[in-house]
């Protein structure tokens, strides 16, 4: 067996079909393009799956292969079903790695996962962002410097709509004004679950080396210390009680 | 219009229709036990919703007029509607405050905004339960001492699956040997949400003063500090930039 | 008694005696600017205290009346008595209030209440600042929109050595390209520390109206929820124990 | 060099100079107990300091070796010098590990880091403790079941004054009622820390498996991720913006 970490790349991959631009920028997916930037780092082995594919190529035994799963959607989050989406906050809550990418705010897993709107503000002007890296010993920066530059990106503007992260990891500054909270990191149930902002189909965020190195160390640092399926037991005492249940007319102690 | 906090006291109101031993301990429902309990506070004006209500008695009217709603359901979740649980969610995002009793871990409306299974381990066997309290400062334990004392409860033990809340505020001790977060505060959009673990429909909890006055002073903490509805809008820039978008095949700012 | 919320304004107002630029713009001090802007609330009761005042104006009279402090310090952080720190840690850790401005993030009392060094970047180049509201629900920016301005700012960047904020309320933008999480909370014992970070001795800062919005709502915020002495008592058990201190060769229950 | 995380554990080694009954139980010392359990792994290099060494043991040269340092101490908390804590504390905000024992609550060190008075309610009655774990997809419980259990140990009883932790791992239940937050971890700067209640001189604690198993896990998880000197830089605009200070009577830009 092999003790690598085995990272699914998980793309709604419509936009590359469908659109001049996205296709020029993007001509094999941006789940490949991804896939092959994390594939240059010897510890990880890197699948995709796509929406199109049956069960959106996230079969239960596709997840039980899967340590850390990345997501990137935008157009066609309604298109996902509610059973692979029960599937992947299961398999996250066990212990699976999630991250989610740019456009992703909006899926269903992340809303499912986070409780709230995941709702922001957004622009489209090619605009300059710079991300400040505010946690220099966290794991997901390793070999970044104080800040790192995208010369032409979609803006994402606050409020972001999410509970406060465990550790906020970067803030980007946007030309035109703005700032984000753009790598956020949550725990949910045994998983670990990593929000990374850049990305768009237009814009080739996914050929960058800083960004490909933020989202392999997210691979490293999101992959599962456990995997533990979930019980709601029926507990016998540990230390010695009086049952006083038959006085309330209930069950009481149940001798398993 | 009144300056008053508007609780409304939801319950799915079954075991007290069904259960010989519930209706002894309430006969007239859980949800207007706590209801008269909550309405000695001058400052509470307090109504009472029920599952078998239409619309569970929570219509759009009803939410439009609640400050803060307190869920009791068991054995009766699966039995909400998704489009109630929705309409509860989308409020409590826009700043409504929602206390979770006991078995209502369980419910839609609380794994919907936690995001994780709400597991936890339970017995039945009429034990003692000490609530120590932790934030003797925060405003849901005024009028508190060190801790309050429940002489027969359901056991709830840990791991409760859930997030790391934002403030816990209470600490469980049980006779059988366990230990529970029985005060749990987070926040999920603008809304607050509460935890309170004491309940069950077999114990007469929701006669108990100091339970009362949790849940009174929950009521005053969790009451809305804003009403925003949710957008994710199309925002022009502040400050002067080129917009680049035409160099990528894309919108561009929108001139609104 | 008064239920007016006592403030007692905090300045080192060194700069304001000694440099010709800074007294044009604060002519009778940092510390009666802000109190003065403090004091159009009615419910806030505001009085001043200066560094070359006997126990800097801070006596166990004065703090024993003040419930919450505002901290206004840069060049003299140095010349702060150990006494009056410890004499305001404690009393914020029983519950009073605490607002530390701009270059307080170098005093004594914010470095010792957060245990880190609080340093960041800064440059003094009178550029524009943004700073957006991430948390409009928040008491302490009631009345704002969704970000305010400053036209002439001293920067501070990230990363600002802090721990994590409870509740992040600000970020700052800056037009030479940083950003900074300028308003940030945390609770220490029984007591609120929220950090502001505008202000600056050659800015007209203090008297910008949202400057002094966010204090005002800040004074109301972090006023005391209680006010408890520190104690590390012994405690009798409540449950009946066997005392097995002996074999132990140790004291055992006290009998108090 | 070394890949094995260099671990330091720390004594004030007076009780079991002055008192049979802990000269008994520790004839050598806590720290060479404890060190003799840590060292069974493999991965690990250990070391010991105590109070009576020169600089306590922990000059300068030994923590710049110094990947976690353990503390554990009582009753000469007064006698650790304040130049010894700075740098200890200055060595943890630059990445090291500190793991901070049992009455090491009370410690300069860990006062200085949390900011608080870190008061407890405390018992000495040799009760059982049993140790709920409550984040067992944590690495500092990795190995650990739901829970464990010491037969006799000095009781610690919340309100624990602490911040708020980054994450809580374990919550002791005592046989004489209480409950206490056992296992709390925090960051501050770079740097890891984490409290473990356990401990106490008169009781064979360290020599008990789990306990050494968790301070294993702890050394491993606290161990540096990075290591980086404090700075206030002043910074150049990243940005072309127009240096406005000379209007205000500052410096302005300051040409590096």
């Amino acid at each position: 067996m092999s003790d690598k970490t085995r990272v699914t790349v998980w793309n709604e991959n419509w936009h590359e079909k469908h659109n001049e631009a996205v296709k020029k920028v993007y001509p094999t997916g941006i789940h490949n393009t991804i896939a092959k930037g994390l594939s240059q780092a010897a510890d990880l082995e890197v699948r995709t799956a796509t929406l199109d594919q049956p069960e959106h190529g996230l079969t239960a035994e596709v997840l039980a292969k899967t340590d850390v799963l990345t997501w990137w959607g935008h157009c066609k989050h309604g298109d996902v079903s509610d059973a692979v989406v029960d599937r992947v906050q299961k398999r996250v809550l066990e212990g699976m790695g999630l991250i989610v990418l740019h456009s992703g705010h909006y899926s269903k897993i992340f809303r499912r996962l986070m409780g709230t709107n995941c709702s922001l503000k957004w622009r489209e002007a090619g605009e300059k962002e710079r991300l400040w890296n505010i946690e220099p010993g966290h794991p997901i920066t390793a070999g970044l410097g104080e800040y790192f530059e995208l010369p032409n990106t979609e803006m994402y503007g606050e409020r972001f709509d999410i509970p406060t992260p465990d550790k906020l990891i970067f803030i980007s500054w946007f030309e035109g004004g703005e700032v984000f909270r753009s790598g956020c990191c949550w725990e949910r149930g045994h998983g670990r679950v990593f929000y990374f902002r850049p990305g768009h189909e237009t814009y080739p965020i996914y050929y960058n080396a800083d960004v490909i190195r933020v989202l392999t160390n997210a691979s490293r640092w999101a992959k599962p210390r456990v995997m533990l399926a979930d019980n709601c037991p029926n507990s016998k005492p540990i230390e010695v009680i009086k049952d006083r249940s038959a006085e309330f007319g209930i069950a009481g102690i149940i001798q398993k």
